[in-house]
């Protein structure tokens, strides 16, 4: 193992999948979030062309690799997590299946093929920039977290750019800012279709949205089952230990 | 009781509220959405004015009584539905606390004082007016069901017009118009604060939307637990019996 890992590096398991992952937890670790959105967005199986915009350690675009036998692509920023994650593909031997691209989502478009993409993910930033310099976070986190290098709006014009038409985009977000995604969305042509809220568990408020348009598609909002992530027993629910550990015991 | 129902009218209990409403299957009989939007809406206590548009059989009025001593005006545009409308309220003895006026909700605002509401209700038609040429419903039904004589945005823009700084706007609708309701709203200085789905069961998608806004509020959405309405065994579930019969058994 010695040779794949840096500093205080470690490699998990995703197991649901059979692959590993590595992360660390001063630099980034990947989110509950990234992995209900892999299984959330509606993909191709036979062939296709998917994109991960912010992509971190290359979660998404791992998982994803279980459920389609298309190209897909990660884009990031960081070049400590595009490290991580083409270091994964390696490791994962899914360099034929999956590219890691360093670079800019604000501009990536005209390099990745604007209206190419047949899927859009993307587990963005989440809190608007000017929260961050209250908060003492450490650089890595700060970007990740924090709309620092990049705005809502900027994520779903390029998300956008690169789908090709009847395209599917599909974001993982706060449930706070749904006025701002769908206004965003229905701006760039991305007509909003499927909608699942994220409970931490039965009687809370929802404190995650995943929401997937198609390009140009018809409107017709379809509000999906509600997910909870616990039971009332603080382990997680059937639904999520399936998607995190693929049994369902 | 002869004297208080006309042709096929019947008078119904409103069981949780000790309240009867005459109703009638050929022109109209409320549904389980208008007493959904009476519970969901955030109401003063003690007092305060309160507006209830397309208010049918007064309903939605006839719930508010019991948990408001605000003073509650219904508006609606049918003369016979307000006609019975107006019957129940002084069968209910409740002509101090509800006023029950007929009137288009689109030109009503001047008549009932702009800026002057503390709470605005709606259950509007629900289904777009060129889908209503297809369907062969009786005159009645139609003008509740479908917007034929009232859009989507004239409602809100209506209800908005009446509210105060502040005042809380509350509607229930289906969820596909979740985009052009919210849209609607903020055009017209609502903003979004609460959301709740209704399902029809577990497992189901979801088809029913209720939504607050506040005149003039900040950007702060909600997403408020699930409602199910009916258990696995084809029963209303607990939390709407308790909004139906009063009971919780």
């Amino acid at each position: 193992m010695e040779d794949w890992l840096k500093e205080d590096e470690r490699m998990d398991y995703l197991l649901a999948e059979d692959l590993r992952i590595i992360q660390s937890p001063s630099v980034f670790s990947f989110s509950l979030d990234a992995v209900l959105l892999s299984k959330f967005v509606n993909v191709p199986f036979q062939k296709g062309k998917l994109v991960d915009l912010c992509t971190g350690n290359g979660v998404i675009p791992l998982f994803l690799s279980a459920r389609t036998k298309g190209h897909i692509t990660g884009v990031e920023l960081q070049s400590r997590l595009y490290d991580m994650a083409e270091r994964s593909v390696r490791y994962n031997k899914l360099e034929e299946q999956i590219t890691i691209i360093q670079g800019d989502v604000r501009t990536i478009s005209p390099q990745l093929g604007v209206e190419k993409y047949d899927v859009v993910t993307c587990n963005p930033p989440y809190f608007p920039a000017h929260e961050a310099s209250e908060k003492n976070l450490k650089e890595h986190v700060a970007i990740a977290r924090h709309e620092i290098h990049l705005k809502l709006d900027e994520m779903i014009y390029s998300a956008s750019k690169l789908l090709k038409q009847g395209g599917k985009a599909a974001f993982v977000h706060r449930p706070g800012r749904l006025l701002d995604i769908v206004t965003a969305m229905r701006n760039n042509r991305l007509e909003p279709k499927r909608i699942r809220f994220v409970y931490p568990k039965e009687g809370k408020e929802a404190n995650t949205l995943l929401i997937e348009g198609i390009k140009d598609g018809k409107s017709d909002l379809k509000i999906l089952p509600p997910l909870y992530v616990y039971g009332e027993d603080g382990a997680y629910t059937p639904e999520v230990r399936e998607m995190l550990y693929g049994d369902n015991e």
